[in-house]
């Protein structure tokens, strides 16, 4: 963690009066609208603010330094704002204006940002209170993390794959001509991936690679740093990532397809003639292939190798207070050691007690708690890989200590949610928000609610969270999450439990949808569970689970067995045997 | 019915001509949005076409005539052309080309079209295509019905609302300038009878009346036919209804509040400043006072007492082979002996046997079926009342014949899922789109459904089909449904089982939206039942219910017998008693 030093601020003031500015405003991302950006983007924020966290605005005016941020970092960025002269803006809560709010009470313009890394409509929004002008103070930093060099990688084997580039290629411009379009600009990192069945490392977790991707009928070409790559792609022609403003200059009036809430404000301001829309990659990403789902069913059954180990591990270690960070690297070492792994999809969340309660706490090796079942009841355990052959997303939540029966209650209430959803039966044209409910209404009849969606999609070598997909009830500002739950999806279900101070409960696995019936009524899909591990069956309260609900969890270790068993032997098929035994009353 | 007369068509092919245009557009419809227009609206298209039903445009061109209707409408269109030269367009059928697709592929422009009848964002589609003129044939009309000349009538007594009109209109305005905007024109003729706590009698089964409602910082102006008024209305100045477009081209640059979706494309091509967004009587409307909610409470009592003798002449006549229509007479007939009662709010669905199958079916005295037990399971009624303090609208599907287990299997079915939505609890945020799969997912399961939302709001001596709040798994176009629920609300819930040739099932109640409880995790919400009419417990098969389920029929029927009893004595209390007994397995 960077320390704040206040000389930044004031580099910063005297740019801002150099350039006549009121304000400069620095935001988090990077211009291909990534979840988590790399570091070259996102150290810019950090260089003038100490806080840490995700969903940021920095404000900087001639006199004040100014964060907002949203409720889940608020006791985080308060203890890292300290000492700083920064002033916390708390997102959502009353008595704080918004940004916009903000700046057009204080009449802060002209306003300075990077249109690079904001979206056109948000740059509308901030114009509303007077002129913004493009500027980037990012060569103020003293030192910059290098602009991300990870090597490109084939992934486009028939074995991986069910279309090839040029087929998807193909049906991507069928889809631009059929919206009007005659050429189409790929701004995302997951859909130039998916688009080209190549795969990269720009950022931690998530192999993509940073590049831009423009179809036409005459082809397709790649910006990219050529440095990154070791070969020539089959139909594609590369040009340096830097090269794209001058290319889309000259075809600035063909019409091209780009979806104007993905792309930024300045690759955006390039074109005179854009068609609005998703791109068709969006949704052919996001219906898994055969191939795909065969893959991911494999790399699934490594993956719950490596939790099985991790259950053995723990029940071995128990008594020896570990900390989380410990359980974390154990788990990154069975993982290493499957077929097929390439790293972690994001960093494993091992979380006992209160810190579990939190929902963005992830250990480090310098910050954990020690897990000592003395006075911890549980360990929460929320972790993926990235495999040749998928991603995974899973999490348990072992019993360690003594479950109260409270605990016990909500553990059972979890799974409860979790057979729930995973269960039901929806209509063609059914979305994530109105399938939600079918989970979270177990919690709400008992007045509780995680603050989260139920689920959202899981990319294949890809980014964990992907759109267009997702379980949630209400519709979030930024989350494109709600389309149609179609057979080929593979959505997460997460329910969970969280007590403040005391503890945290989840368990998540990844559905694929599947058709279930098709009768007078309509087409019915239903969900097919694909991840393979054990859930602990210790903390349940059995007097609270249906006949039906029990015989689900057992049908559900027993295709567990049956998938893991074909990859262990002696002491590992004894632990797996145990932990995957139906229960009874 | 009207039969279709040649004669017509080639009238309005001549206008066609003398107007220079190429095609001639009548839609269904009024200019105030209303769901079900006067006839002195309705009857334009009636003059050129013989379909009768609703959802629907009839476009006239050179050579052709040509209907586009939904699907609810495709057997009774069919056999109302037989013989016309109109060609049915299906709309949502592969090989039927959309209005507007037929409009392009043809170059019918200029087209004609009432601008007074269709949205600013129609009229935008249309224009796609080319010139479209702002015309209308209507005065080709041998006889036109009168424009509708309802008297108007109080309902402002302190006894009915919680807020005076001069505090409505306050609460207005401030919601007005809180949006930009220095004036408020009120366009839906629901949200003027609210605002004015006035009613009217303009169109059958809906206690409204033909206006404008202007509101600024001077006052409030309603614009409306002088003869309707048999009073002066104290605080609202009243102008003939033909003067609202002079009066708003005079202030046509005030920023003038306007819902561009609900107000038609001419009134709003008056207003050069219009400030678009939704009424904010909207929501006020539907968030039902303490008062208005008791009142609605002691209609609801009377509206079941009606039904209850039903219920009782029913049993009576069973063997009679009455028709549908003797039974709807009958209940017209109970419903006019209670306090309170003006009309019924909308027409009854008395339907047996596959009438019952089709949602749409409703019988008059011309065209209706004998309710024979021997042949026939069920009699679906499907009413509702306009009362001096409510609206009502209640679905009841009894047993006449011999209930097979299939039927049997639909009915128990049909009251599941009326139950698990009933006793929902849902956090604050919750729209319709997320709570309706409660109640359709026992349908789905079984690969069954419902073809319309599980339910809609409920005006207060009002529209029965209210918005902003209903419930509805996914949008549906030009339904504003999906607003928050909120204690206060009135939304009915309606599962049902449909069998096309075999029989149709609906339970129906209103449910008022309450607090439930707050925790650590919000605010949640629950619905209270405010129907008070008997349940048929005759066809249900105990099996499929569980104890919890048959514990809140037992509930339901202890609240009716309660609810009843204090209106009815000897002979009826006998049947009260018996209706609402507990049932056991």
């Amino acid at each position: 963690m960077v320390k704040f030093e206040l000389p930044h601020l004031e580099e910063a003031r005297a740019e801002m009066r150099k350039e006549g500015l009121k304000a400069y405003l620095v935001v988090t991302g990077d211009p291909h609208d990534s979840e988590e950006p790399a570091a070259y983007f996102a150290s810019e924020r950090r260089y003038f603010c100490p806080f840490t966290g995700d969903n940021a605005f920095v404000l900087l005016t001639e006199s004040g330094a100014y964060l907002w941020t949203d409720g889940r970092f608020f006791i985080s960025a308060e203890s890292e704002l300290a000492g700083s002269s920064f002033k916390l803006m708390k997102m959502g809560t009353p008595g704080y204006p918004t940004l916009n709010e903000f700046l057009l009470e204080n009449s802060l313009y002209p306003l300075g940002t990077d249109f690079n890394m904001i979206s056109p409509a948000f740059l509308a929004l901030l114009k509303r209170g007077g002129e913004v002008k493009d500027t980037s103070f990012a060569h103020l930093m003293e030192s910059r993390p290098e602009f991300p060099s990870g090597k490109v990688y084939r992934f486009d084997d028939p074995k991986y794959n069910d279309l090839t580039r040029e087929q998807k290629f193909a049906k991507v411009m069928a889809a631009v001509k059929g919206a009007g379009g005659k050429a189409h600009l790929i701004t995302t990192l997951d859909d130039i991936a998916y688009l080209t069945n190549l795969r990269g490392n720009d950022i931690p977790y998530t192999p993509v690679f940073y590049s831009y991707l423009y179809l036409d009928d005459s082809g397709a070409t790649l910006f990219i740093d050529k440095e990154k790559l070791d070969f020539e792609i089959e139909g594609v022609n590369v040009l340096p990532y830097e090269e794209i403003d001058n290319f889309l200059l000259a075809r600035k009036d063909v019409p091209t397809l780009l979806d104007t809430n993905k792309a930024n404000a300045h690759i955006v301001s390039l074109l005179a003639n854009v068609v609005d829309g998703r791109m068709p990659s969006r949704l052919m990403k996001a219906v898994k292939g055969e191939k795909e789902i065969r893959n991911i069913k494999a790399i699934q059954e490594i993956d719950g190798v490596a939790l099985l180990k991790f259950i053995d591990f723990l029940d071995a270690h128990k008594e020896e207070k570990l900390t989380e960070w410990d359980y974390a690297e154990a788990l990154a070492k069975f993982r290493r050691q499957g077929q097929r792994f390439l790293e972690e999809s994001f960093m494993t969340i091992a979380a006992s007690g209160s810190n579990a309660a939190m929902m963005h706490y992830a250990p480090t090796a310098e910050v954990n708690s020690v897990v000592d079942p003395e006075n911890t009841v549980e360990l929460l355990l929320d972790s993926g890989g990235q495999y040749l052959g998928g991603t995974t997303d899973t999490t348990r939540t072992f019993l360690v200590g003594k479950a109260s029966d409270e605990f016990k209650h909500d553990y059972t209430l979890t799974l409860k949610s979790l057979i729930a959803l995973s269960s039901a039966i929806f209509i063609r044209g059914s979305t994530g928000r109105c399938i939600d409910m079918t989970s979270r209404q177990i919690m709400w009849k008992e007045g509780l609610d995680y603050k989260c969606g139920t689920g959202h999609g899981v990319g294949y070598l890809s980014v964990v969270h992907e759109s267009p997909n997702g379980f949630r009830y209400r519709a979030a500002a930024g989350k494109d999450d709600d389309a149609e739950n179609v057979p080929g999806m593979i959505t997460t279900i997460e329910p969970g439990v969280y007590k403040q101070g005391k503890y945290g409960i989840r368990i998540e696995n990844n559905l694929l949808t599947v058709p279930a019936f098709v009768t007078d009524d309509g087409e019915f899909y239903k969900f097919e569970t694909i991840t393979y591990a054990p859930i602990d069956v210790s903390p349940l309260d059995l007097s609270l689970l249906s006949d039906e609900e029990i015989a689900w969890l057992n049908d559900y270790h027993a295709e567990v067995y049956r998938r893991l068993s074909k990859h262990v032997s002696g002491h590992l098929l004894e632990v797996l045997k145990a932990k995957t035994a139906p229960i009874h009353r």
